[in-house]
């Protein structure tokens, strides 16, 4: 039944074999490997409108120019990112290159990074997309936390199923987003032509705070998020057909241009026209649009846009943590777990921690974009600094070619990475920076704790000193904690006898008379011939307790080197919501039994005896 | 480790035998009975405002009809549960009362309709209360959800912890909340007297919707969650002192007189000083407070006095719900647990599933009363109509003194209630009563559904038919599932020895090559002597699956009568979060063979080795 759900949920599973690796032409690779990177600008736009309106009219004039810093950032970073494309043409992401160049730390602290920036890049895409769409159906805006997240659920069994990152799926909604803005910029800038530029003045609401050197270099710090998923396509390199290096730095170079455009074009025309919104009410993007093409069909065509290609940039963290995660855990620094392919062909458990994740961070809070971005670009401006600074090593370790003008490039995006990381860190520390930069040490700490039980375990389980054939074991004690006299009891029993003749049962009692009555059951069963029955008293009500004292004492008394075997009757009931109706005693038992320790190293054996119910 | 955060958490168990019932005067069981009912107010009045505030200054000059409407609603409602404490002074909650007098489909309709109005109780109030605090604190609001989920937590714990009725600790708020806002009426009549009324067409927004009959109904309806909660303290009479009845009717007139003041207070002042609030940034009774004593000391001390007063009336529910959940337990139609006293003598069960629904309401509902509310009243209106019926028959039935009159008072109360009833479940229905209306009866069905497994459950039992004497077992066969050979396989190997001669290791092969190389290091520490290797493809990287086909086989070759018994080695770590750090192949093998049914209804017993590590 179960399997059943889960079957038509995420689909059969899928042998080894057929794992296939799809490669892509440029234009569906660009498709499927930029759209964190274009559907950034959103957001970018947003924080860039929000860090300025504060200060009126006088404060949204540097919108421009903050903009023009960003898009230099953008092509100093795009520039640096073309030299690991040339230095790892098998996909080289932060970590393998820090790692591999810097050490293990450094790798770690890059892991780290990206680890944040991923998880907030699923809760920051998906609350933006809810927002634009919000702007346009008001009544959608108290729903926002459920509708985002409605929107990572189909996201998490849409990728447990085994969503690749098809580049014809994948290329409707990005080019759908960039044709439609390039239209509206266009249309725009035809506009803004002729009519020549609206007045700040008129449209702005009054400044709440004066212009200072701080509001600016808070402003470009939140609107460097412009920048987070440029990284993706020097990871992707062997998606794209031959020569790889050759067409993915084209690739890089379209996407870097496009982005420029969008990015550029969309903050000149907002601050041309002086568009002005009410930030509770709708988004910045969403108010240049009605104020170009009115709120008719095209506009609902651009929110609708917006919206998908922000979901589309959320799964590209589907895809990007779980392999990140998985190369982590097969060096050892993650629960191993995140390193197995699933029956889809899909590292699942990376998959839905990295949703559970993100589902805290939307509910935590409140699906409000706004909040989540102060979080955003710290991980993501480390990982570019970890692996641009792992670059400049690289070259000068292997040389080669034009060496020194790459690693020349790679100093130069290690300063200016290294530079916008410090503005964003501090100028942002208060709003939310600093939950990041204290996390990301303890992860770091976290990776190396991990790695020390792998090596703990690894050593107590070497069969290194055991004698060279198996010490035979007595026969077992056996303990049957019995609830009553019934048919499941009378199996349990047949088999405790079957393994041993030293078999006692236990019935603790929690009403007071219950015991009386069940030994006088015991005995007109004729049971007491097959098993003695000890009555043990339970003052607190709990059945797991008066069990685990009369095991010690029992083992105590016997003191024969062993400890006595449990074994537990239990119901299976016919469908798996009666579960719920059943105390789980045994479950409890079980958990109590396994974890607690026993000093003498001994091992007590627990024997599940499951009867199934028919109906 | 994981005992001592709970016993630190919720504290140490209590034995059986400190059960107490403690007793409270009347100035105390006010206190603790009455602030659900009492809180209620604040979000009747805010739902009074925005019901008539769509229609501009003519729908706000309503708000005084309908409050003086719902009072007389309430007077009667006060008058019938009179009765009710009269005829069933050991406490007669809805579900019991209507059970009695009119048949257990009409008990189960009412447990359904409390059950929901419990729950909601929690979130309704929760979230008023943070809308009270962020209306004082604006930065506060958008943390809404997360504020009301922390509260949520913190009350679930204290009543985890065994948190009693006490009258003394709830005096504080309660009196607090009626002193202040008694405080605020009589200085608002001052002012009114001194100043005249205030126009509401100078300060109202301009009318959006027109004043229709449906319009006053629909505010009507949203109002009568005033009345939430006035049933407390005909469910609680055996906490007063003797004699109880007369001293809960006493308190019952006081708690009505009391509500009726702050309730008609507040609203007719709200409406002769013509305040008016942005109902996106503060609550009504915010704006009055403000208006009568401005922002100082005394509006931070009301704005906390209602926060307070909606916490306690919130933990009313955590007294009511696992309460009622534990009663309809015992009666067979909901899961036993929820009728098992927890080691702190509390119904934990009930505690925690009433956290889990109310928590999911706050976050599905974005934390927003004003959504919640139409979800509110259908439940408890219905329990009102069903308790009052019963009422009826009891009277008719038993007779007695005066008993004409007292069911003359209940049939007039269920009348009114029914009324009120159809009133919000129409006038509400789009809003989100649907929801309720369809829940009910799905409440009812799942009611008789678990009925009749307890009754399945029991026949399947029975002893009845088994022969007097056990049937021996042969000896069993053992299938060890081995992932490697190190220390953990050989302990389980040495026990499964000691209880049979017929036991064979299964490897199942997911990276091509293991197998080999396993069966050459088994056969190199000699194990092949005491159980033959057996090597197993898994195409699809499972574990499970291709176990449980070689179980299946064996078993088929064999065709000895029984089912191999499967003994599973596993490690304990030293930590918990350790668990974390393993992949649970051990657990999902067991809970794949509990959960596969074999048709002959044979056993398949399950033994577990647990191996704890040092480390």
């Amino acid at each position: 039944m179960l399997r059943e759900i889960r079957e038509w949920l995420i689909g059969p599973p899928l042998p080894t074999t057929s794992a296939s690796h799809e490669r892509l032409d440029k234009i569906r690779a660009l498709a499927a490997l930029s759209p964190d990177a274009l559907a950034s600008v959103a957001y970018a736009n947003q924080e860039i409108f929000l860090g300025l309106v504060v200060a009126g009219a006088a404060g949204l004039t540097y919108s421009w120019s903050i903009a023009v810093a960003i898009a230099m950032l953008l092509a100093i970073v795009s520039l640096s990112y073309s030299q690991v494309i040339n230095a790892y043409p098998t996909g080289g992401g932060s970590y393998s290159v820090a790692k591999e160049n810097l050490g293990s730390t450094p790798g770690l602290v890059a892991a780290a990074g990206l680890t944040t920036s991923y998880v907030l890049n699923v809760a920051v895409s998906l609350t933006a997309g809810v927002a634009a769409i919000a702007s346009a159906f008001p009544s959608l805006w108290p729903y926002r936390i459920t509708l985002a997240l409605l929107l990572l659920l189909l996201m998490t069994l849409a990728n447990l199923r085994g969503l690749r990152e098809s580049g014809t799926v994948m290329s409707v909604p990005v080019y759908l987003f960039a044709g439609t803005y390039l239209l509206m910029i266009g249309y725009g800038i035809y506009i803004a032509l002729t009519q020549g530029p609206a007045s700040l003045q008129a449209t702005a609401p009054p400044a709440i705070e004066p212009v200072t050197p701080f509001l600016i270099l808070h402003t470009f710090a939140a609107g460097c998020t412009a920048l987070t998923g440029v990284e993706a396509i020097s990871n992707g390199v062997t998606i794209f057909n031959p020569p790889e290096a050759k067409n993915a730095n084209q690739t890089m170079a379209a996407m870097t241009i496009l982005m420029g455009i969008l990015f550029l074009g969309t903050v000149g025309l907002t601050q041309y026209l002086a568009v002005i919104v009410l930030p509770e009410k709708e988004t910045i993007l969403s108010g240049l649009t009605r104020h170009t093409f009115g709120s008719g069909i095209l506009y609902l065509l651009i929110q609708s846009a917006t919206l998908l290609v922000l979901v589309v940039a959320a799964n590209t963290s589907y895809v990007g943590f779980p392999r990140l995660a998985s190369l982590v855990a097969q060096d050892g620094y993650l629960p191993r777990q995140l390193s197995f392919l699933g029956d889809r062909l899909v590292f699942s458990n990376g998959v839905m921690l990295l949703a559970g994740l993100a589902g805290f961070l939307i509910i935590f809070f409140g699906g409000n974009t706004h909040l989540l971005i102060p979080l955003f670009a710290v991980g993501a401006f480390l990982a570019f600094t970890m692996s641009q600074a792992g670059m400049v090593v690289h070259w000068l370790h292997n040389q080669g070619s034009n060496w020194l003008f790459k690693s020349f490039m790679n100093s130069l995006g290690t300063l200016v990475t290294g530079a916008a990381l410090l503005i964003i860190a501090v100028s942002r520390f208060v709003d939310g920076a600093w939950i990041v930069i204290f996390l990301i040490p303890l992860l770091v700490l976290t990776f190396r704790m991990i790695h020390n039980h792998y090596d703990d375990i690894r050593q107590q389980l070497t069969l290194r000193g055991l004698p060279p054939s198996l010490t035979p074991l007595p026969e077992p004690r056996i303990v049957l904690p019995v609830s009553g006299v019934h048919r499941g009891v009378i199996e349990a029993l047949r088999y405790a006898r079957s393994i041993s003749d030293n078999v006692t049962a236990v019935f603790v009692e929690i009403e007071p008379g219950s015991g009386e009555f069940t030994r006088k059951r015991w005995e007109e069963w004729g049971l007491d011939h097959d098993a003695p029955l000890v009555i043990v008293p339970s003052p607190y009500r709990s059945v797991v307790g008066p069990l685990l004292d009369f095991l010690d004492k029992t083992d105590r008394e016997h003191n024969d080197g062993q400890l006595a075997s449990v074994l537990l009757p239990e119901f299976v009931p016919a469908r798996w919501w009666q579960t719920l109706l059943h105390n789980q005693t045994a479950m409890a038992l079980k958990l109590a039994l396994t974890y607690r320790r026993k000093k003498a190293n001994k091992i007590r054996a627990i024997i599940d005896i499951p009867m199934h119910l028919r109906k």
